[in-house]
């Protein structure tokens, strides 16, 4: 009865935490990266601007943590048997997730941060880019030991050649990126990566 | 006899221009793109602030230009009938720029600056990217014709392929852009795009 009285500091500061990683993602979507202030994080999330600083050396950091957190669901690779569906499945879930307004603007921001920033850099490679890398190798090396792609491939080199398009669209501005896209990634890298074909 | 005594305002702009141009490229190799100011630029280059602020809006527009005017030299895309050593040329002559400290300085500040400059990213593609990927095609195209190219590709598709993964490494910081990455991402997409493969 007592517990229901007195506040928990944990589950309060629990509550402020999941208020500021949705602050800070909304706004990013609403303003851009470049825009994103710890003081307008922290007014949007009703919080103290000392509370984020207590928790967090920056808005990079804020942005790391909540797509660490919220994007776990791309993290699982499928795997039914059929390497071509599972990849386009998961780059699928890649090419939508570039094309929301509010993952693009952070997927964007944090990568233009990173490029004059070697700790956010880092930050990204280990924390987003290389947990989703190493999953997609797993799922190549079953398709490898199936006898479905060349056994002489560098399997990071084809994961590379599969997602770096994604990336560029993404981030030049060529053209935009779209499911159409996937398509024509996979049958270019397939045909290329097969064990039918010639080394 | 009078010219010589009589300083020639336009050839005092160029060598103005040209040292503004320097300066920026300088500047930006020694500190980065996002120490890089227009005060400093001005006074590495002998010159006032109104005089850049004259002829340029901002650091992104001299830097643009100072890529423009001395990266002529990689607009040249080599034809020797060998398509495979053509592409090895070209793209190992991006893969060291990439990896000139310079060069790599200035190409993620651009296109950092591009993710929440739309203005920025429309001018790197059109200045930058567009022409060179439009050699790209005609030499592709040549091969397409000669029948060493699958002729259903779009080959804009192709030159993509063939790009992204050196702007990943260089963006995304897994791992360093090296001439070895050439050989790795040519023996892939060839053996995907060459006209003696299903497509």
């Amino acid at each position: 009865m007592a517990a229901s009285s007195t506040p928990n500091p944990d589950r309060r500061s629990e509550r402020a935490r999941q208020a500021i990683l949705d602050a800070a993602l909304e706004l990013c979507g609403e303003q851009s990266y470049a825009g994103l202030t710890m003081e307008g994080i922290a007014k949007r999330a009703g919080v103290g601007k000392q509370t984020i600083y207590r928790w967090w050396p920056s808005k990079a950091a804020i942005l790391l943590e909540a797509l660490e957190e919220r994007g776990r669901s791309t993290l699982d690779f499928p795997d039914t048997g059929n390497l071509e569906a599972d990849l386009r499945t998961q780059m699928t879930q890649v090419a939508q997730a570039f094309l929301s307004p509010t993952f693009a603007a952070y997927s964007k921001g944090l990568i233009a941060a990173a490029q004059s920033d070697p700790a956010i850099a880092q930050a990204v490679v280990t924390s987003i880019i290389q947990p989703r890398v190493t999953l997609c190798i797993e799922r190549l090396q079953k398709a490898q030991q199936a006898g479905e792609i060349r056994p002489d491939l560098d399997l990071a080199d084809v994961v590379e050649l599969l997602y770096a398009p994604l990336y560029y669209r993404l981030l030049l501005h060529t053209r935009p990126v779209s499911p159409t896209q996937v398509d024509t990634i996979l049958s270019l890298v397939l045909a290329g990566v097969s064990s039918d074909k010639q080394p």
